[in-house]
């Protein structure tokens, strides 16, 4: 059949398969090691738990399990996800109304999308930045502007700058333990941002995945307790608990949180009523600090030992920051080296990892790449970080 | 905080909250009977059997059931759909890979707006059609033409004159046992329209939530089956199984499908991948078709419990045609009631449906309202009947 049989619409046109998707495909093989993926580790999955969780609430719930349900989500689970999230946010009448439940964060995006971006919009968003929020907003045909990162997040000149000539709807951000690099706003910076986006009136979107999966035990406070009359909390319990459930929300001002009710409606008229409950049940029988202690701890480790293996086999071959939370490390390959060639290089020799190009929006930096170490098994990691930088050893001799 | 505060999307500040959601406020009160809502018996649900699916699930399946899936939908159940409902349709090489779980059909009317619709674009639907298409295809934008319904479904003669008269980017439609009508495509109708879209190189959305719940024992062929290289099909579990599962999927072919896998990412990655495996579990060890069966024999005796109800009270204040299947009677008030005003009337009587008004695009019929009896216990389907005739008459001795 031929592609210009249908009549498409220009949104989708210009949007291309995910890089990502293509990559696992390739990377699906049983000798691959792969560092491609962002996923939790399945062993760290509370399973029990849930399932008993899951039993205890078809006995007290029964067929209100499988019934529609409301469409801003599960009342029981907004207000546990208000206790434990924002009830400390100083913000006239915030109250778990303004939680509204998200087909994962990844349907968080696209409300966001749906009701903030017109064509031709300028938004800000990290560089490189979260994938999955390139792919989403890009259905809206915005016009994306990179703000570039440094080492304790972004750089605030180039954001004021950026502020003082455009006037973006939003800047979107990841700023604890950023997808891809890992990287962490400071404390100190994110003061000064809640006060540059305040002199603009910018929104923020501050979506926060990996906040709870750090490493050392100071947490910085979200920019949103500092700037909560404009910005859109995103969270999820995709990487403590279950992605499948694809349970996220949003915490938002009241009068967004109306709009992005619209569009929640129009998207899906709710989001699976029945692991809600599940969720709910759970967070009333279990504690998720305990499992989230699991997952820190085994994290932490894998972290440790993956950058071990950097230290031993790719001192000389790349640069990176290390990360103090989250599931990535974010390499710079010296001498120019091209992720891209490397990846087909790393292939052949069994090993994958993301190359970076996918995360930035314009001009990618082609020797950067993305590894993940919460998905692999300790005795794969020092294996797979030895396979690459061999791969890398390989490449330059050709060069040569 | 003041509404023009934020600059949102001209989409979303084209768009209105959802009248049924507003309706279904002021219904929840417990003295009220409601024919509003759309909603399945919560008694029907098979609560036990899938409580066992899903404990053998989690012995079967463990932590797949909690990790990310594909965007496609878990495969097993992509399977199952396409042998029960696709396997006949001729056409080459459709298989289960032209399947796409959704998170519900709702989210196959938001897929189908993201990659189709411009905004201008026409689009042609039932006029009245489902509501919860309008508001998803709205968000994009289009220019919804309505094509009147007789009593066997859509008007040919006008559907070909508005095909003949605009080029529209699909026309979407609900043949059998229509949601807000009842109304039912007839056999003679349903090639004859194959040819008349064929013709006109347009594409066809054929929604069929109620294809199932059928109170006779002939079944049409889907339009699909007649015309199934241009038509996109929309099928869901919600009305048969739970809707709270929000498993709902899309048949279409390849080369479309494609386009929709890039949308659905970037919609939710993929949809709750803990409910699909609880489903194909069910459909494994249960069998559907007995579940079917339930539905239909209650839906039917309530059905023919409001129609002698209807006959009783209102057989001198409205039309209707009888249903031979799904959840509504649609009726059509004499002497040019206004169902708005009916609405308020009936509700000081304490008893609730929903005016016509909302699933009309433009230039609603305003004597119009749907009633539903899927929800509604037997006990109370006579008493709501009764309070809505007196409502009528007490209305018309004001008028007078």
């Amino acid at each position: 059949m031929n592609e210009n049989e249908f009549l498409y619409s220009d949104r989708i046109l210009k949007t291309n398969r995910s890089f990502i998707r293509e990559i696992l495909k390739v990377t699906s093989h049983p000798e691959i090691i792969s560092f491609a993926g962002g996923q939790p580790d399945p062993a760290l999955f509370p399973l029990e738990e849930l399932r008993s969780a899951t039993d205890s609430a078809f006995q007290k719930y029964g067929s209100q399990m499988l019934q529609y349900g409301i469409s801003e989500g599960y009342t029981p689970l907004r207000e546990k996800i208000f206790e434990r999230y924002y009830k400390n946010i100083k913000y006239p009448g915030l109250s778990s109304e303004n939680i509204l439940i998200t087909t994962g964060s990844q349907q968080a995006l696209d409300l966001i999308g749906k009701i903030f971006i017109n064509p031709g919009d300028p938004i800000l968003m990290e560089r490189p930045g979260y994938l999955g929020a390139i792919q989403a907003f890009s259905l809206y045909e915005p016009f994306l502007i990179g703000v570039p990162l440094e080492d304790d997040g972004l750089d605030l000149v180039a954001l004021e700058n950026t502020l003082s000539k455009t006037n973006p709807k939003f800047l979107y951000s990841n700023p604890t333990f950023q997808n891809p690099t890992g990287k962490t706003l400071s404390l100190q910076k994110r003061e000064r941002i809640a006060e540059i986006l305040g002199k603009h009136n910018c929104i923020l979107i501050e979506d926060n995945p990996y906040g709870e999966i750090r490493f050392e035990s100071e947490a910085f406070p979200s920019i949103q307790s500092l700037y909560p009359e404009r910005t859109i909390s995103l969270g999820t319990f995709s990487k403590t608990l279950s992605p499948g459930f694809r349970v996220g929300w949003i915490c938002a001002p009241k009068e967004i949180q109306s709009k992005f009710l619209i569009a929640k409606q129009a998207s899906d008229l709710h989001s699976n009523i029945f692991s809600q409950i599940v969720l709910s049940e759970y967070l009333d029988r279990f504690d998720l600090d305990l499992q989230i202690d699991k997952i820190r701890n085994s994290y932490k480790f894998k972290k440790e030992r993956m950058e071990e293996s950097l230290n031993r086999y790719m001192i000389d071959l790349a640069d990176w920051v290390s990360p103090k939370g989250g599931m990535f490390f974010w390499l710079t390959l010296k001498n120019e080296m091209n992720s891209m060639k490397l990846f087909e290089a790393a292939i052949a020799n069994n090993v994958a990892f993301v190359p970076g190009i996918p995360f930035y929006t314009e001009k990618p930096e082609t020797n950067t790449m993305r590894i993940n170490f919460s998905h692999s098994s300790i005795e794969t990691i020092e294996l797979g970080i030895q396979r690459i930088g061999e791969s890398i050893l390989k490449l330059s001799t050709i060069s040569v």
